[in-house]
């Protein structure tokens, strides 16, 4: 069988199969001139991946991904996992249930860069044990976690837990869920930084930056909602995430994001599968001589790191983007942001921390 | 045909395979507090790798492995050889042939760590040329080796010869070997250091360790002697490294190990094959409704660094291993060792440089 | 079907192939003693890389290079392609479509190394868009183009084109062509370095060496004909590389080769696809029972980096190799050089900067 790359399989519980994606950008960021970081165009490969899935008999399973591109070969999943009817346990290297947007793949997102909170709050893959339960339509996602492969030390000890109902109504698609998170830190002076960048990532500049600071523990809360019907879809997060530390106020920062797209050409809807964002497969492929799919889709995205004692800035971002999926493993997107910004840590040159950056960004997507 | 990955082949001389291993370790140590080095609990991935396997027409054959985890994309084997009926030629990198458990594959171990001396006298896959012969339970192993292939410059330049009797008698499998090997080294301050960490990876502390001393050369000689009986199995080893110094009185190191191993399910054996460890194959594995194969393992393992004008220390390691194999492809190995240090590089606080350490460890494996 | 790796395809437009190389090396330098460069031995793998490639449906198609060996997992070509009839386009990190030898292959190419001006004027795989139409014996490649992936900044902005005509008349192979290249460059100090080795590797010593200077912007300009008349081949190139310079005279380097070759075993050519050479494939290979192909190279190679300001010497090499290649896949050679140094930049003890330097290699190679 074919899913981008080869699926080669056998009876007796065998499966193999190679993927991959490479993503290219493009971006132009306009910021005030006496910011210093008025960055202009910059470009760069955003993901290469290659990604080794199987099964061996037994109802084993693994998942080895590798991304290169910085020099170095960074992990991304790595796991060994045992299937036993609707529970999936695993050991190893993956997402710590975070956040919808999150945990769907970066190839199914409807703008180039995720929410800012999830960057922001640094949902990563970690090493850990997990166990999954899928019936029904309810999801149950549950591990306890370290830190990640690169992480020099074990530092890091948490909890994750995350639920969702994710009912079909007709021909709607329905997505209620929440997640829960504790990760008991060392109080050491480096334990957190949360940034983040204006929606585009060959960028480097973080107008909203803590920051390196002590902490003891983070406990994060989640909310999740989305609807898809037909061409239209609606989705939204909140995300609180508390900081426990020693000698100062223990500060909640907050991110969150509401989102409405719609498909311009007739038939299309966006994937979902088992919580999460799944891949567009447009009615009238370019293969098929069709044109493939056209949504358009906009969003407002806020992330406050500005509490208790952290000085972080807050932004209230206003997107939109186009995203043309000519066929099921091919995209190109375009988004344009206005992000707004007060108390960003980097000020002109008369003081001002309040201001505004444009982005524009652009994509060119395969994956197999 | 499948092999943990796929094997595609062609009656043409084509073949082609990919393979990959994951391994997930746990360890706590109890070391005397006052060392500074009572590390507790630790975790993180032993080895995530994947490699590439064939054949081109003209029985000529490579094999290409990489390591990844670290951040970098580190080469294992990675050689270009030739078939000529028992003989095989190889020219890359691989390994010195220097003991059968370091030639046995980390698959196939019955304990999570190898023995102490493998690693303390540095032995490594390095680039070179050789040749093997395997004839009527014969085998013969040589070759001339330079540096592995991250070692910055040309130090090295050694030979390296193995061989081995291996014949079957009624289900009694027979094995004993011996090994000679010499390397020239550049006699700088830091060529040699040899060191070991206490029967886990994650950990760092080394108890033992030489530090870094000048050497000209290194001579090796290594004795082998395995037998497996149905299932039990005995095997062991004894290393003697002597190394050369310009100014400096010479030192010959030594370590060795004896292990007896019996499986508590009926039926199962340690597997074979060419002069090391092979794949234990369950005869009731778990995807056909077995419980698999569980092994005991009792080890003693000795290692000396306290030589000559070298004060590295000694270490006498007790260990115990229950390995637990549900399938062909993967394995739960559980082991726990006590390690008795006499002048250990790490004294306590009252100075104390002879104690013992309680090492536990816990290792998930998945190959493919 | 088999191509080295196995080749998965399907009629929906599904394509799947993975390929690698190894390549080892060992070389002898010889060089005036009292330069402290007479590096004698060295050996090392210069090439272990495995690619990706394939076709989705749409006739898009991707390609993922990786080389390994250094502990960095180095990204070779990276591109998402869609083909349109004779065009081709490409978005990612490919060859800037400097020359033909440049262009042609590692395992294809006559000597060990390349031509000295195309490591020299720093011909490496950047990313950017492009074009490539082949039609009727006639290719047009060109393209925009930034930085490699692993520069950090976007610093280099160019544009690149290569016109070649490939007419075949009767049993001879023709091949015209040319080239033109613009980089536009930020003009600091360390904008250029152009340097070569001694036509071997492992080997670090760079004898011409203009050492890091500041630059506008390069002009490129390549001329390149070929000719493979059965047995016998002919190829030369020459590029000159003008530099602007804000404050300084603008030099013009340049470089070129010209090669002649003959097949010491009846009925065997050099390959040549599309505007460069391709892989040898000898008439009576080993896996039938005969000895392979064998070919004899000899080279003139000439590099001037002794322009204007710049004082990085000159170099006239005297060049032959063996080229054995028993199956299709596999290849060994051997080359010597006699390289005639005039103002190199390493003097001997008495201050002389023009002499001659010997140098021996050896590759074994295979690709899969």
């Amino acid at each position: 069988a074919w899913n981008g790359g080869p699926e080669l399989s056998h009876p007796d519980g065998w499966s193999f199969g190679v993927s991959g994606r490479l993503n290219y950008d493009a971006a132009y960021i306009d910021a005030p001139e006496s910011t210093g970081r008025d960055e202009g165009f910059s470009s760069g490969a955003r993901r290469l991946r290659v990604e080794f899935e199987g099964e061996v008999p037994g109802n084993f399973g693994y998942d080895l991904g590798i991304e290169v591109g910085s020099g170095e070969a960074v992990v991304m999943d790595a796991t060994i996992s045992h299937r036993s009817g609707p529970v999936t346990f695993m050991v190893g290297q993956h997402n710590t249930f975070q956040s919808m947007e999150e945990l769907s793949s970066s190839l199914h997102t409807s703008f180039i860069e995720r929410a800012a909170f999830t960057d922001a709050f640094v949902f990563e893959r970690r090493i850990g044990v997990s166990a999954q339960y899928f019936q029904d339509d309810f999801l149950v996602q549950g591990g306890l976690f370290t830190d990640n492969i690169e992480a020099p030390d074990n530092r890091n000890e948490g909890g994750d837990l995350r639920i969702a109902y994710t009912p079909r109504i007709g021909s709607t698609q329905l997505h209620v869920g929440g997640s829960v998170h504790y990760t008991d830190l060392d109080g050491l002076t480096d334990s957190l930084r949360y940034s983040q960048r204006p929606l585009a990532r060959p960028p480097r500049t973080r107008f909203v930056d803590t920051g390196d600071f002590s902490a003891d523990s983070e406990t994060g809360i989640g909310a999740e909602a989305a609807a898809i019907m037909g061409r239209f879809h609606v989705a939204g997060e909140a995300f609180w995430q508390h900081v426990e530390r020693a000698d100062f106020a223990d500060p909640t920062f907050f991110g969150g994001y509401a989102e409405i797209g719609y498909f311009l050409t007739p038939g299309d809807r966006r994937g979902y599968r088992k919580g999460v964002f799944d891949r567009i497969r447009p009615t009238n492929p370019l293969n098929e001589g069709g044109f493939g799919a056209l949504q358009f889709n906009l969003r407002y995205d806020y992330l406050d790191l500005q509490e208790a004692d952290i000085a972080g800035g807050e932004q209230n971002l206003y997107g939109a983007s186009l995203v043309w999926t000519p066929t099921d493993y091919t995209r190109f997107l375009m988004n344009y942001a206005y992000i707004d910004y007060d108390s960003a840590v980097i000020p002109t040159a008369s003081g001002d921390n309040d201001y505004g950056v444009h982005s524009l960004s652009a994509r060119a997507q395969l994956d197999f």
